[in-house]
């Protein structure tokens, strides 16, 4: 029961909202309680939870990693995407959430985003339920 | 067998340590072994693990972090805790943690630890044994 | 079925890489489908997973978390490693990976990275495999 689920990113960064493709997931899986575990396969990519409501939190999200994590500064790597590297550190690959009633749990203003740092690419996830 | 966990913060910047209430979660729940997730359905706070000893320790995390993603800035979402959103991304929203004996695995030092980064709130976190 | 894993660090600052170790303790656990949580029990250390191709990408990583949060600041904590549980903080304690054909999934460029803070160290890891 692993699904994979295609996602096609449109800038260098962006978080995109897969949060309704992945409830589809689970609940075309039938299980009505369990874990999901969602991973990502990528090493300039992450996987986060934030608000979904108000668009400029996620502009605020990316906007300030890349300030934290600037693109050029005097990296050892030399594709020019090191910097895609580290987020994707700080942000991490996997989540684990909870599904009850046939639905993952999330919180009134939460979404699941898939943060890509090193777009635009043809990107995937792996989302296992159990 | 899903637990809800409520926590009252007291501060805009606070790590409450919910360690003992963990455990006893998960001690009345029977299970002897297995995996425990712990989700934060709110999306300006986060759960970490870190040291429990020392209480100035989780003063230095809270103070850095907000070192790192200041309160005032340009931020484009306008609710005056864009701040808080960009700190639960990198504390990051779940905990997967492992059960053997009806208790969950800790290293010597370590504790669990709401991240609250927009309070003072009512708080909850949601606990599944499996 | 918990399995640990001795890791022995070199320098303050290491990422050091365990893909091998940890997918040898998947396949010899003969689990066919599942998930594999791997657990830090260590307040100053973490897990993530990134490349392993390029050795200076985990340089890249390690130096540019070092420049984040440095090592001599005015932190509260005083036994002089306050920047190795920020770090850990940032970086995460816990991997939840998915198991397919007896084997952990992981991208093409994937292996898993025990992140030392504050070594030199004897450490170890914590492998569930349900």
């Amino acid at each position: 029961m692993i699904k994979r689920l295609n996602i096609r990113t449109n800038k260098r960064n962006e978080l995109v909202d897969i949060t309704y493709e992945i409830r589809r997931l689970v609940r075309e899986s039938g299980v009505r309680e369990g874990i999901c575990v969602i991973f990502c396969p990528h090493t300039t990519a992450g996987l986060t939870i934030n608000e979904n409501a108000d668009p400029s939190v996620r502009v605020d999200i990316s906007e300030h990693l890349s300030s934290l994590v600037p693109e050029n500064k005097n990296y050892k790597h030399l594709e020019g995407n090191a910097d895609s590297h580290i987020k994707s550190v700080i942000v991490g690959q996997s989540l684990s959430l909870i599904i009850e009633n046939g639905d993952i749990i999330l919180g009134t203003w939460q979404g699941i985003f898939f943060c890509e740092f090193d777009g635009p690419r043809s990107r995937y996830v792996l989302v296992k339920i159990i």
